[in-house]
């Protein structure tokens, strides 16, 4: 099996034999690539938010500063999948080689700028250097190679947008474009986070739900709230902690009139958030939770507790067509890109 | 706000103070009863499987018997919510008393015997001792008190089926609730881990798919399939592992010509079974995870990165009538009523 370059990467798994790439705990990231895989020069990392949080935390409590802490991962596990939160993010690279049984061979060419569209958790990575971390960006400059299995995803970078801009977008995609699937028009959406996905969320959800429809958002940051209202596409956002479940749900209660929320999407990267989620939600509306400090048991549990019977969903980061869509909702919306070049904008 | 019997519950949490008991780290599990609470002389806790499995392998390891680490638990947390797997259970007793403000006053008689149908890890629990372990049953035989809150549900054993019966099925409810909501008829339907949630979903997929569809099930152990082959409802059944999802995905391709699962429900209680589950549903096909063992970033990132856009679904253990439901399951096949008895039936 083994020997066998499989689509998945399975052939890779070090530990424990057999595993899916994502499910491992150490991958074989060693080069060349096998005859169905890429090689990728990796440029940047774009680290999931809620890994990027917790590597910062890990600095204050004096871990080693992020670079350090990747780099320390990486060596140890043979990809970017932080022990902590079990989440990744994706890169953005040159093509170095593309194997001839590679489904792209033929297609994709030595050189050209892509990024990968599946997690880091399942994606085989060597780091020679980390360079500059942009804590706004959560973004990691680094030196290194990549490997690509046969059904791993990809995309290019489009040429009519800052590429840092395309990359955020790309890491995130799945959330707007499962908000589009999931959102009807005439419907009450609820945006909990307004980072990255919430910002692209509430662009999806104010296109889907259309002027008959509402939209609201919140995050604890005032500087995160403030650059969503620049959006001009919700009907209010709020700055107030989702991990207050009471105050949030009493405030949401109020503003639509006992309605609450058809689809509450959590895009929020700190744990904690799941009763709020839960009870904005309406008992016949859905929570699609796509933060990944989401913990499985919580939100079992909660609804549970609450004998509330609304639809939980795991966010499927995989949506056919979700980076085209998401680079589509930043083309529409001047000020969506705006706010994204302002939030990928490292302060000095 | 502690002062104030809060229908949640939030008065009695003790740490965070003002979270939700099921996110509290402790609750005060401290008698008497508020006026909007009842409280309970508990008789026996059925243990959520999971967690059941996690205090047999730390028996095994040397942290003491189940009944002392039950103790334990309940002791520092004020519920039996068992801090590796995050999961709980419910409990069985006897009404002492019923404040005059909750709900049921003048409905609940002291003396009556219900079943909690919200997780212990709500619920507030003082144990004076803890007897008898069934570890077929996962069902401990305690001497304590429980609080239920306004909100918190609850259910009377039928007089018409053996109690431990009973008990052991409000445990599960919610899984055969949600298949019948998910499933239509004439799908496909594979179940993975035929335990009692396994059971019980094996039957009311049957019903819901009718004689047009398909439902399959596997399980790791022997006895566990030969039970469930017992039921007569399942088109077949195979004694597989979930862990190896490349084998079971290859199985069960070969065996529905390709076409896969409109709807996977996995009640396993045992982790890394998210891969098998997402690669045996169709791509338009949902997975409903019940199990308690699920990673919430494992499941969203495997799916991810198999390029899987089928729709994830985090099992609520609340769905309207439930309980009702799940003994009317029980009475409506004999063979599923039998499967039960024996599962629970202690052997020497």
């Amino acid at each position: 099996m083994r020997s066998d370059p499989h689509p998945y990467g399975i052939h890779r798994t070090l530990d424990p034999p057999g595993a899916l790439p994502q499910l491992a705990w150490r991958l074989d990231a060693s080069s060349p690539p096998r005859e169905n895989e890429i090689a990728v020069d990796v440029q940047a990392l774009a680290i999931d938010s809620a890994s990027f949080r917790q590597l910062l935390e890990a600095e204050k409590a004096g871990k080693g500063n992020v670079a350090d802490q990747i780099l320390k991962i990486v060596a140890e596990r043979g990809k970017m999948h932080n022990p902590a939160t079990g989440s990744g993010g994706i890169f953005l690279g040159r093509v170095r080689r593309v194997g001839a049984r590679h489904p792209a061979a033929g297609v994709l060419a030595p050189g050209e700028r892509i990024a990968s569209m599946v997690s880091l958790t399942l994606t085989p990575l060597q780091l020679e250097r980390v360079g500059g971390v942009n804590r706004r960006a959560e973004r990691v400059e680094v030196e290194g190679t990549a490997i690509l299995f046969a059904r791993t995803l990809y995309a290019r970078p489009p040429s009519d947008l800052p590429e840092e801009t395309s990359l955020a977008a790309f890491d995130v995609a799945g959330a707007p474009a499962s908000v589009r699937r999931r959102a009807k028009p005439g419907d009450t959406v609820l945006v909990i986070g307004t980072g990255k996905a919430g910002l692209l969320s509430i662009a999806a959800a104010r296109e889907k739900v259309g002027a008959e429809g509402r939209v609201f958002a919140l995050d604890a940051s005032e500087p995160a709230t403030s650059r969503a209202r620049s959006l001009g596409l919700a009907d209010e956002i709020w700055t107030l902690d989702a991990r207050d479940a009471v105050a949030v749900h009493a405030a949401f209660e109020a503003k639509t009139g006992g309605r609450l929320a058809d689809l509450v999407v959590n895009v929020a990267n700190v744990p904690g958030t799941e009763p709020a989620s839960i009870l904005c939600a309406r008992e016949e509306g859905s929570v699609l939770f796509f933060g990944m400090a989401t913990s499985f048991s919580a939100a079992a549990l909660v609804a549970e507790g609450l004998a509330h019977p609304g639809t939980l969903l795991i966010g499927n980061g995989y949506v056919p067509e979700h980076a085209e869509m998401a680079i589509d909702l930043l083309r529409r919306h001047a000020a969506l890109s705006q706010a994204f070049a302002d939030l990928l904008e490292e302060r000095p």
